[in-house]
């Protein structure tokens, strides 16, 4: 029997990448706060991937009445773009955007997505998994012009780091050394491994 | 002035990809026929990509009345996928998806797209620029029920060995070094410099 599968992202492209993989899954997102105590990125994705998840589950839980969940898989996900170890967020506005693309142009950073993975069997006994994924992206050299022209379609301003690899931004990558899903925000392979571990697929 | 620029591939995944990344382009197929004499995998892609835009620009030559194409850019692009130095073309059937897929699995390859631009300066005279770009992809181990179950979607048919990597095979593509969109069937930020060197963008 397969398990009932939890998204617990907001985000569009996660839903999308999930689907896309033959998932089957629903989504539900928590307005409990999520924080990070370390200073690592790759620390830092798996805090915030796990709170992600953890506060789903809690949230489901009040709801239950035996208060157990069971044969559920709830996965959170938390991406972030790395240069020079110190994390990009979203830009605050299209000035700032066009500084961080100013700094991510014509050389190589990170992005890194925190996977949480709750494995909750049929006694309502909870396995976590919990890692992070990297990806090392290389930016072409761009030009004042370019980096403005791309910051007017307003593409990368809810977007870590200022871009979208999968849109207009594609011109201006190199190459990627890792899982490409990975940089669009859930590193899909991983992911199904995981869920076929678990039972989930 | 942007120069026209003409696209001589029939496939509807380097339309988009093309588009992608906003360039205005018109779509031309010829339908001579493309030969090869090579034996070398980045050779066979650069002999087939230029082919298709020679053939193109020939049959675009036919109905011009000052017998001379100006201000005009084409492109032609050709996609192999390379495992021990053997080509695996697309798939005859479903049993040959199944075939393709097992030796791919748990492993590296080789995915190689040719690019040609042929691009016409303002007095006819013409440039031609040619080059593959390689990407190596890494799919992980699969069950032969996870092969049979993709073979089944009936996605491999038409592809050039037997997957697509942006549908639902990512599940199984672990990790590839250089750029996704030439998997995909185009190298679109090497396609862009080159264009912008043409004048093209």
């Amino acid at each position: 029997m397969k398990k009932r599968i939890i998204l617990g992202s907001a985000s569009p492209r996660r839903r999308e990448l999930l689907s896309q993989i033959g998932v089957e899954f629903e989504v539900r997102v928590s307005d409990k706060e999520e924080i990070y105590k370390s200073s690592i990125p790759e620390e830092i994705v798996k805090e915030l991937s796990l709170m992600k998840a953890e506060n789903v589950a809690s949230d489901l839980l009040e709801n239950i009445a035996d208060g157990s969940i069971k044969d559920t898989v709830v996965i959170g996900a938390d991406t972030i773009v790395v240069l020079d170890d110190e994390i990009l967020g979203k830009p605050s506005d299209e000035e700032d955007a066009v500084c961080m693309l100013t700094r991510l142009q014509g050389r190589e950073h990170w992005v890194y997505t925190g996977v949480a993975v709750l494995d909750f069997g049929p006694d309502g006994e909870k396995t976590v998994i919990n890692y992070p994924v990297g990806t090392k992206v290389y930016v072409n050299a761009m030009t004042e012009d370019e980096i403005r022209a791309y910051v007017a379609t307003k593409d990368p301003l809810d977007k870590a780091g200022a871009y979208g690899i999968q849109g207009r931004f594609a011109a201006y990558i190199d190459r990627i050394d890792g899982d490409y899903y990975n940089v669009v925000g859930l590193p899909v392979s991983r992911v199904y491994r995981t869920l076929r571990e678990c039972g989930g697929q």
